[in-house]
């Protein structure tokens, strides 16, 4: 039989199978993978965890069984929230929405503030994901080039002037795809142009906590007050597999709707994760933690960088990360991302190729590189097949 | 600020303080509650929960907390395929989705298989939440008398041959909100009439485990193979906490689009919990445990009838259950449910009236009455107070 399928599912822009194939290949202990960002499992704490559940099961297991409330749990709330003092927000837990990983968020937002054909704005190019969601939404999708610096105001003074975005996505620390943290200034300069206009930031931070080299700045919350929603997870901090991400939204009635949408979706998000995660964090020190894992990430990230310079062909180049878990590669003139790793994936390596986080150009030079979730040997022998790969496609 | 809320988020059809409501009560210990659909804590298996962490994470404690792939834990939908058996389909886990509790597969229907206006169908009353969900969707609403046998068959055959709906979205067994059950006659005369049509139905199963008296029937799915996708959890059998429901569906391209949905909006269900609950179903017989659940709400069943008898005034009448969690109580003539709901709400007894289950009727005689979250003593004080408000409403 066929059923019907409905046109949001149908439209070529729905690009499901890139995410897909990181998936699965997260799965396949065969390939060597540097397309997902998938923290490095040795960074687990794994026995604390155990301690965390004997203790939530003895003190509270029908809470951790049963039915909760939409919102999230509590203490696990008052603990994120206090935790934005560290980049100049105030916020409480009452601000705090527990969700199903960050990608969740995005729906949300999608869901409560679009109506067809509505304006938005991303940075480009962007989280793949994210497009993918908001698309769902039949949005007008208008981006803004992101530079070393941060997001181009010059463009974005112009698009939020006669755009109108409803709101502008944006992941200033450690970018996704591109590892690109916005500077000082660059923020000051956005968040002057943005108080001027009625666009809500979502402003996404997965990668901030893992700066491993100089310093950080304010959240755009900082700056930007209720004007600016922010999006969290501790996918990249202690597990991913748990999926507990949150939305911190200062503004009460987006906020409320926010949490009306989540609740018809899902009721809530596991209780079980959140009340075994707020015991781990109440046990154990999570800064000690992230020293561990920005150690491991910024040797990682430099073996990486030694790799690309012992194997890649003159003429690729690449970024330089001071966190997060991504390198930003370009390929040489005339040779396409998706070419390269189409050939890369036959001789064992999946590189993500940069077209799926564009929202219109195809065919471009770039290419995501992950480097947390890989051995040296894996490392050396991954970027010896990228080398060879791209060298194949300049013949 | 104002920022925009979208059109479905404003609409008034988009009832999101009910269920709020009974979450909120669920949180609070004062409040007797015939509202939610709660498990009784004392059934939650919170020892051998204890167990099967210690199990999944001494030998599995990185794949536990790793990222993982949408379509869910292998051994997990293996164990669910497999219990289909019992009535009446052979599965696969390949057709099955684990999914954030059954309510996120009703988005995962609506948003893979809805166009604006496109033609729905529910049996009226419904679930309140699968009202709300598809509502998101805009689509046009159409809905079948549910009888004592089950839908109304000739109501159906009219619908299905004029309206074409998509899809007719049903619960068999101890729906929800009416506690009513298809007959074998039923299940078999539906299931011919929707075999000529191109209607999809989705079978939600919730509470058909939960059968405490006489002889349960067939899925739809025995009769109607792919045209049937069925939905489950594991809510009302272990722990709703957990937030682990399913889909089965066997018509591939429609399990892809379905996938891909998923996938896009929180990558997947928390692996965590996943593995917890496989082992825990490897490790433990469920059915022995569902014998206790059984002989608990039968018991509880019986204890609240008996309340009804003593406290409710005449002309107040109410369906006998079979199993599930509810039962479905009628006004007196000239007693509108909502009424009675908002004088018991201030006594400290919480209960839902009829009209959120409906798409359009308001100011109903009917009221849902859950019985398997409550004690002896709060069931019988509760039913006090019910008795006491119907009368008021009754001068």
């Amino acid at each position: 039989m066929q059923f019907q399928i409905s046109e949001r599912m149908t439209k070529p822009d729905f690009q499901g199978e890139f995410v897909d194939a990181i998936l699965k290949c997260a799965a396949s202990p065969d390939m060597i993978s540097f397309g997902g960002g998938l923290p490095n499992p040795i960074s687990f704490p794994i026995r604390e965890m155990e301690d965390a559940v004997a203790k939530v099961l003895e003190k509270n297991g029908v809470q951790a069984l049963q039915y909760s409330t939409t919102a999230g749990y509590e203490p696990l709330r008052a603990y994120i929230a206090k935790r934005y003092a560290r980049i100049g927000v105030e916020a409480t837990a009452d601000e705090i929405i527990i969700t199903n990983g960050s990608q969740q968020a995005l729906d949300m937002f999608a869901a409560v503030m679009l109506n067809p054909k509505d304006p938005i704005l991303l940075e480009r190019p962007s989280y793949l994901a994210a497009l993918q969601t908001f698309h769902l939404y039949d949005p007008t999708v208008h981006t803004v080039e992101l530079t070393e610096q941060g997001v181009n105001c010059e463009e974005l003074a112009d698009i939020l002037q006669n755009v109108k975005p409803v709101f502008f996505y944006a992941i200033p620390n450690f970018q996704n795809p591109t590892g690109l943290t916005y500077t000082v200034e660059t923020r000051e300069k956005a968040a002057s142009l943005l108080k001027k206009s009625n666009t809500l930031l979502i402003e996404d931070n997965p990668y901030g906590e893992l700066r491993f080299r100089g310093e950080g700045g304010y959240s755009f919350a900082h700056y930007l007050g209720e004007q600016c929603c922010m999006m969290g997870t501790f996918s990249k901090t202690v597990s991913p597999g748990m999926r507990i991400g949150w939305i911190c939204c200062k503004n009460k009635a987006l906020r409320d709707k926010l949490m009306a949408f989540k609740q018809v979706m899902d009721l809530h998000t596991n209780i079980f994760c959140q009340m075994v995660l707020a015991q781990y964090l109440a046990d154990n020190d999570l800064d000690e933690h992230m020293e561990k894992i920005k150690n491991l990430y910024q040797h990682q990230a430099e073996v990486m960088m030694a790799a690309m310079d012992k194997y890649l062909p003159a003429g690729t180049s690449y970024t330089k990360p001071e966190g997060g878990m991504f390198i930003w590669a370009t390929m040489p003139d005339g040779v396409k991302a998706v070419d390269v790793g189409n050939a890369a994936i036959k001789k064992g390596l999946l590189v993500v190729a940069g077209d799926p986080f564009y929202e219109k150009d195809r065919g471009v030079r770039t290419m995501r590189l992950n480097y947390s979730n890989s051995t040296e040997a894996q490392i050396d022998a991954g970027m010896k097949i990228l080398g060879e790969a791209i060298r194949e496609m300049m013949k």
